[in-house]
């Protein structure tokens, strides 16, 4: 492939002949700009443009370069590497490519490095807990009980996610109330983390229909049954959980409870998650 | 490419030819197989090597196949696409690849998705809260005084990374204390979200050293000085972080402390965050 780069010096020199609207760049607000490349095209041309349009953003005075190229673009990755880019993130449809115009060093932003999950504790008024057996992952074929767990996407309120994996699982609906503790773990897959949310969910119906695909049952269970199972007694997280739930249910024990709050540089509200417990002064 | 590739139908049909050790494959504890590509190669050979290879893995009913391609083997990137490999995720020096044998939806981990922040609230016994104002980023040039701010890094506990970013802006030695409040956000940055932990620490210095790179100034200001700035007046979530951290210092706020906790599936000790003083039933 250098070879056939190496034959186009008609693109390299001659900027006058490239049609730099092959590449749609556009500013971003940290001195930088963003190309999403939406066009199919040969990767000698793309690493011309591409070389030629970093030289003019080098005279320009920008910042960081990034490149969107979406998997069926996927010609043209060892072109963009070998002008100088670098991997940023990739999704399964696409992959970001980062470069650093200036000299020193660069100031782009981090990529994501944790996944984040929840587990749900919802009890009813018999003191049942809404339990569930898995038939995927660690917890197969183990005959362990555990509160509903999930994963939350990309741009979802983790308090929406609690909701939404206790029905996906279990058809149950339920209002989140807190969240009751967190525990953050390394290396969770490869060298990504993860921070586990173990949420308070208050039950707002009581028929369960079990999720077909991951679920191989799903009950409501005495939470004295839950928690003398040997699994739970033997690991202290899930033991400490269970301390946790019973503080909440049958002392004065809070939590965090999320608030929609605006933020500084946008429209949207956000959550913030507090003691609002604590912080409106009904605490001794 | 794609040329190439028809052209080399050695490699396609006579497994015997093909020396399957120049692709290092570990079978991973989910019933699927790791490859880390370590070996230059040629692109053609890699993709006869990996369609042979997923054809076997067929055979044997292995589930998902991760290939990771260094950066310096990018050439590699569309040959793997081609056999029907899409991103998983990718960091500076490599992008991780997947495919899914069985028939049906596959069941692979979610991407990372989320960046972890914090902020670091510290005050010493005058009443006095560390505060920076920084040379990059949003808050550059616009005079406002903050709390130290920082990402963590995957792998790193919050609770040290909150330490280390104070020390690294300001040279303060700091004890962590407990999280006081956290928010979470969306599209921070492209399609990721974020969580963002405001945390409390105990100063044990009090003598300041502002980095170079990324803080303009630091230094210990009264809090009623802090809070009184117009922009955190302005902004709820300003507003309502310098409310818990009075309510922390002056009220009964309790928030959540780590606790280091061992896990079901390792050896390693992971922190767990919760409110250790309503568990130890010291509330009303």
């Amino acid at each position: 492939m250098s070879a056939s780069l190496n034959s186009t010096p008609t693109y390299e020199n001659e900027e006058g002949t490239l049609d730099f609207k092959l590449l749609n760049a556009v500013n971003d607000r940290y001195g930088g700009v963003v190309v999403e490349v939406t066009l199919a095209m040969d990767s000698a041309l793309f690493a011309s443009l591409l070389r030629a349009l970093i030289a003019r953003w080098q005279h320009q005075g920008k910042r960081g370069v990034w490149i969107k190229l979406p998997i069926q673009h996927v010609n043209l990755v060892e072109a963009a590497v070998k002008e100088g880019c670098w991997y940023h993130h990739a999704e399964p449809n696409y992959l970001m490519l980062v470069c650093w115009i200036p000299q020193g060093p660069h100031t782009l932003p981090a990529n994501a490095s944790h996944r984040i999950g929840i587990g749900a504790f919802v009890m009813n008024e018999n003191r049942e807990v809404l339990v569930v057996q898995e038939n995927i992952g660690r917890f197969r074929g183990t005959g362990v009980w555990k509160f509903p767990t999930g994963v939350v996407n990309e741009g979802e309120d983790l308090c929406a996610a609690a909701v939404r994996e206790v029905k996906e699982e279990t058809a149950i609906d339920t209002r989140f109330i807190e969240v009751l503790a967190f525990r953050q773990s390394h290396k969770v897959f490869f060298e990504k983390s993860d921070i586990f949310f173990l949420c308070l969910l208050e039950p707002l119906s009581s028929e369960i229909q079990k999720q077909e695909s991951e679920i191989e049952a799903a009950k409501w269970m005495p939470f004295e049954e839950y928690a003398a199972q040997p699994f739970v007694q033997k690991h202290e997280l899930f033991k400490c959980s269970v301390d946790i739930c019973l503080a909440k249910k049958d002392g004065n024990y809070s939590g965090f409870s999320p608030v929609p709050t605006s933020t500084a540089f946008s429209d949207e509200m956000n959550y913030m998650y507090f003691n609002t417990h604590d912080l409106n002064g009904h605490h001794s």
